[in-house]
């Protein structure tokens, strides 16, 4: 039987600004990544943010961006392995704390945005990465895109990994995640959406070229800033436990 | 026999800017307030001062300030209670993640500029930091202006707490320093300074009135960015050790 | 006959965030004060918003705030005159250029939250406000609080003033705002709000005491990030233009 | 008779934070690079060294970066040609307002950085600067890297343009820079650097690989951050003139 995280990024504001349905969007989750003052994110957000997750016991991730709050972390920018380490020892010690207060303890770590993108294709900043990870708490998971070298990294580091998948995004033949604007890099079709999940949770994706690529799928992400986003969650949710799927989110050692 | 900790802001640089000199500076004091990144400190400086002093014995505490780097923290701002308590939060904890990488622990917490000025005035402040300290740890040890609401508030939140004193800074009869730019409020002569300081150790100041004020000494703070300062430690530490003074952090528990 | 200019502030967004419907404001304003990236508002936006009400006729302002994106600019801090004045300088400045790259001149500045507060009651920092707004550009006109220290310095600097009056909010019998939070501070009834618009252009307002205190009103200010505020514009105008209110800006020189 | 200019990038402090001796290079240089806040550089900053700039003659440029005080502006980042347009009429706008404060007019643009390196050889974000420089004001000159893309868009644009060329740094046969890092990247005796300029001078330079690389050089990049670099220009500036080079700034119409 089947075993599915159901995770999404959250605490996305700053200060006066709002961005997504945080509260709505933790019933249907197992696993929230909370954005750490980066790209997102102020110490009152992830507090409140943080809090209301251990609140209603769902396990709580560090979501890591790159220093670029007026991109919200999604412009690439050549950081150097030593720069990444020693951002994501920060930005995890930073809410890590935030879930002590609350009374729990962190359990993941997921990078945001373009720190994500690149560390999915480049080696040495993903070993960065997982080792940064590795220093402020060997216990925690890594969640990476499943298939790339973030996830080969942790892997190598030690660290446990949670392969993550994308039930609106198309893949390439690599097992890649079509980019954005290209001709069909989104699947706006709920029920095509859902396909591909029940086809990931088999072991495997169908990339843009129809070919079948193998895949695992330990996470899947969940959209909260978009309309229909919560419709969406639940209708899925549904669907799979229907199949007889599990929402479990991996848990740190 | 008098103890006595010597205790010196650093890692106040960001990005390509430097400030003070600190590895000169960490062979002659017992404890180091590291910047967080809101006043100043950037990861990397964070990491490398850190290991540093990691790397000496010396014990690490996080120097958390307002978020104001244009104004290096030092301009007063008007935060709550409750944005005061996460930013104390985040930044502690960002900090602690770095000396756990280095392969020890956090060890105090001395706010900064205008947040230690305010919080040694105002109780709600001062509640709202050793409420954030104890909730990140409650074995850390609190630096605080001496005889001030910040050292009554660690105290009854139960916090182990050092009382700061300044060997350069005048008094006035509360036992508040005196401000800067007022008549006499840096005392430059470095004979009167150690003077002030043996008094110190003896339990009083003597205000700017002439008048004796009942104080207690734990911890001393040295200024690292100012010409000078290397040599007025050195001279300081070996005049006090001619006394029986010995140097010596208070640990935490 | 009266005229009345009906100001709003705009392009409070920062990258990925939005406040307030401005495109949906610019509708029923004469004139636009525009964020300028210190609490709020980044270049694209400011260009996307000052071409936007160019292209309306709308008068365009510059709003300049505390450096606090944080805070959005609502936090007292404790600025210099010599901050304040060059924090205008170059708010302003970068305002202006967007303006003059959209075909138009920039017509008038009116300071942000904390600063507009702060400069409302101290005369020196209004002085380096005025002076400031001069240096950059003699021919603008400054928007103040009606009745201030920031009107009276900026008359005495020989700029052109704008008395701003407050349709929601309620006086104290100095003429000064009743504190948010206070009883009865914000006025909510919409026939209240239009009854105090209507005594204002008459010369006078009903503080919460009951007096009635002399008021000269040259601009209304339109709150846009409220629920309901565009009806609120609109059922106004239609009111006071039924009075034989004509709607105008002050136009620079 | 040879014409050249002097330039050297200014007020690369932030806040407590200084960088250089501005005012000891301004007796050197002809012109004179602000930076303006996204890389470095604050208010006050920028204020003080226009107005010294304006007050010895010196012709100020506005110096934008990307908006990255963390990296020094460095790093590469992945912007829009619509953001590098925004981000340059914002900092040269309000750069300009200080300059107008200070009596003057600003003279010219240079990009800094990252953005100077990306703009010299990606012609999308090279119009997008020269655009904005344009619609700021089309009387400015554009300073960028001799033989570059980003003269080629300036010239194009119809703005006047300097092309900037460098002393200190090895050549490629294409006339780009030799990375920084690469094998005699940095040329670090003087006598080497002096017979560059003075190749130069006469429209070429040898690059690393032997070749004679056509060139025009209008204005000389002098490093205020190194140590010897007041030395060092004194020196060159004394050999120039001996063999009677003019030294004077290009100026705006």
């Amino acid at each position: 039987m089947n075993t599915l995280d159901l995770n999404c990024d959250m605490g996305e504001g700053f200060g006066a600004w709002t961005l997504g349905d945080d509260l709505a969007l933790l019933e249907h989750v197992t696993s929230a990544n909370i954005a750490c003052g980066f790209h997102a994110g102020d110490p009152q957000t992830m507090r409140r943010v943080a809090g209301a997750a251990v609140a209603r016991g769902v396990r709580v991730g560090a979501h890591p961006g790159l220093p670029d709050l007026q991109g919200f972390g999604r412009r690439v920018m050549q950081v150097s392995p030593a720069d990444a380490y020693a951002m994501t020892v920060y930005q995890v010690g930073a809410l890590a704390a935030f879930v002590h207060a609350a009374g729990s303890r962190l359990n993941h770590v997921k990078p945001h945005g373009a720190l994500y993108n690149m560390a999915a294709r480049d080696r040495a900043l993903a070993d960065a990465l997982a080792q940064a990870v590795h220093d402020v708490d060997p216990g925690l998971v890594f969640y990476g895109l499943a298939g790339s070298e973030m996830v080969a990294a942790a892997a190598a580091r030690g660290l446990q990994v949670a392969e993550e998948v994308f039930a609106d995004r198309a893949y390439d033949d690599d097992g890649s995640l079509a980019p954005r604007g290209t001709p069909g890099a989104m699947i706006e079709d709920e029920q095509a959406a859902l396909a591909q999940v029940r086809r990931m949770l088999d072991g495997h994706v169908q990339a843009r070229s129809g070919r079948l690529v193998a895949l695992r799928a330990d996470t899947l992400c969940l959209h909260g800033d978009q309309p229909g986003a919560l419709a969406f969650a639940r209708g899925l949710r549904q669907a799979l436990a229907a199949d007889g799927v599990q929402f479990e989110a991996p848990t740190r050692r």
